[in-house]
């Protein structure tokens, strides 16, 4: 008990609070600054867009009020298409977008996001932030007058839902996939019909049979689309999205305008948002994982042979993109070299753990002990 | 081409920068804040130290100079036993530390950074920040006058450095291994000798074999103590550190004192280094554990059968302190509610991804196609 006495004391000693008294108050001149900021999703996604509000926030919290930023949700200021434009000519100080929704300008711009087969949410960070990724994505963005701070992660997407099972590639030829970008390539390299349809029109479309299947992000945005009312199966893993970040894009003259503290509160604001994203998705998704499987959904995962074809099909598809465009092929020697290591590392450090609490909760066999073969 | 020409200007339009013109620069106060940290680590184990650094950095930049936080190594102030008593006396505002450091005072302190068998990093986020876990943990500590604030994860930590290898009870039994914490419980319970040795001088104990093994964190700070010099099978996963969250312990009498703007920014900067920490301990163990196989390193996986004596006694020595401890027992009700939901979750939204990535390096067999079966 002696050990723990010091704890119960309450008060603190003489030295703290000092501390605050210790050097007179300097006055210092701080500008009030208002930036509009436009996001590619509409207010009920709110994992997203919480996360823009919740930075918004946190600005204005660090520099007393005078950092004020507006977000407005999708369309209102500029459609999701138009947020990259609306940066580059200063429509808007920043758009909080995924970096991959604009891989149709240029498919580059996926590095700032996910590509298939690639990284995962703790590879993407350390890629980005320590090794070096962020850096050379910013050089790249840079003759186009912006920068891109990531700031969020939707994490490992699911392979979304299927009103027809799928299981060899029988099954994916012509099959219609409401799936974009360089993933959409490989589904459709494998036979399948990718389809672009605006995100509120997914609903019907499913509904009425237009399309088979849809992929969006996780189980809570998708249990408020309600696409578990017209879709039986829910597939994983999104081989194309092992992770989702996405982040700030800013125009780099109001950043450049931007006092010295503004501009490390900005940044801080956006690394919180990735932080608490994650915790949030993570939070959120368990929760809407356990209803929707209350509610019936049948969760399937990707047979090995048929994520083998589209490996198969997005090695091809990355030898063609390298080929064509010699920013891609930069950025993807980089990053799968970077990928490649950490990878290994991760399998040890992190997987290894996951997948024992994973076997610990399968029950035992009878009469199995301490030298019980795996089975 | 179209398309793209928006993006190759590089001017901003006439909106951006008025931005910071449109309002009048506001004269605002704020005070200069001086405020000594002491920390668990000494210089050399940058991982840690440099978070803390950083994060002292971050505050300063983010009020222009105004706040700073002198960062002391450990015993420069205090040794890291006393840094509780240090903050909670007032000797110094905050100490970056691991919470698990302080179970010799309560058991409880363990649940501020990781309890065997329990979350993993993301889950302890999720947690921590989204599922009560922290708000929980500070309602705990708030009587002793001190706060906590996440800042930092090692991420899972290795299973540690042994001089023989580690196959069946018999291999534990009478095992010197330098470990403490209710891990070290654990071990004990399996037939091992936990051994309480400062970290200065677990090398020559190693090295002269009065100690058969030694956990400490993860690849990189291990090679940097050079245990592989010594010890030849490197051992993983820890099951008693499935993450290893670390944080500020701060004097809630000096915290009440900062202006509410630089409660905000030091806040900011541990949600950074809790980011930031991850990214670097990820990117650095990559490397380092590449230099250590290159170098002679026996990697070893704990065998599952004597995973399951381990679980089996954590089981037990869970239901002893839930028993003896109703703050314990508070906490891993709550904690463990939480990681059961989470951890299934994962499963499905995060490590059927990584499971699929590792299956897909390992070489396909011959002439097996689309339709091969699992071996």
């Amino acid at each position: 008990m002696e050990r723990r006495s010091f704890l119960t004391r309450t008060g603190a000693g003489a030295g703290v609070g000092a501390a605050l008294l210790a050097a007179p108050a300097i006055t210092h001149a701080q500008p009030a600054v208002r930036w509009r900021c436009t996001t590619g999703v509409p207010r009920a996604l709110d994992t997203f867009f919480d996360t823009t509000t919740d930075a918004a926030q946190r600005i204005s919290d660090a520099t007393g009020g005078r950092f004020q930023m507006s977000v407005a949700p999708v369309g209102e200021i500029v459609p999701m298409p138009q947020a990259v434009e609306a940066v580059v000519g200063g429509v808007v100080e920043a758009a909080h977008v995924y970096a991959a929704w604009y891989t149709g300008l240029d498919p580059t711009w996926a590095f700032g996001t996910a590509i298939p087969f690639g990284m995962n949410t703790r590879l993407m960070n350390a890629w980005w932030y320590k090794g070096g990724g962020g850096a050379m994505f910013n050089d790249w963005l840079r003759p186009r007058g912006v920068q891109y701070i990531l700031a969020g992660n939707t994490t490992m997407q699911m392979g979304g839902w299927f009103r027809r099972e799928v299981r060899t590639l029988a099954d994916v030829r012509g099959l219609r996939f409401r799936i974009a970008g360089i993933g959409g390539n490989i589904w459709h390299a494998a036979g399948a019909v990718p389809q672009m349809i605006p995100a509120a029109d997914i609903f019907p479309a499913l509904e009425r049979g237009t399309i088979d299947a849809v992929e969006f992000t996780g189980p809570h945005d998708e249990e408020k689309l309600g696409f578990h009312r017209v879709a039986r199966f829910y597939y994983y893993p999104s081989f194309w999205s092992g992770n989702g970040g996405l982040g700030f894009l800013v125009n780099l003259r109001a950043w450049e305008a931007l006092p010295a503290e503004y501009r490390h509160i900005f940044t801080a604001a956006a690394h919180e948002a990735n932080l608490m994203m994650v915790a949030r998705q993570d939070s959120l998704n368990a929760a809407a994982l356990r209803r929707l499987i209350a509610g019936g959904t049948q969760l399937r995962v990707f047979p090995m042979p048929l994520l083998r074809t589209f490996h198969d099909h997005a090695t091809r598809i990355y030898t063609e993109l390298n080929a064509a465009n010699a920013d891609f092929r930069r950025f993807y020697d980089h990053y799968t070299r970077f990928q490649r290591e950490g990878a290994g590392w991760l399998r040890i450090g992190e997987d290894s753990f996951n997948n024992m609490m994973s076997e610990l909760q399968r029950p035992r066999a009878a009469g199995a002990g301490e030298q019980r073969r795996p089975s």
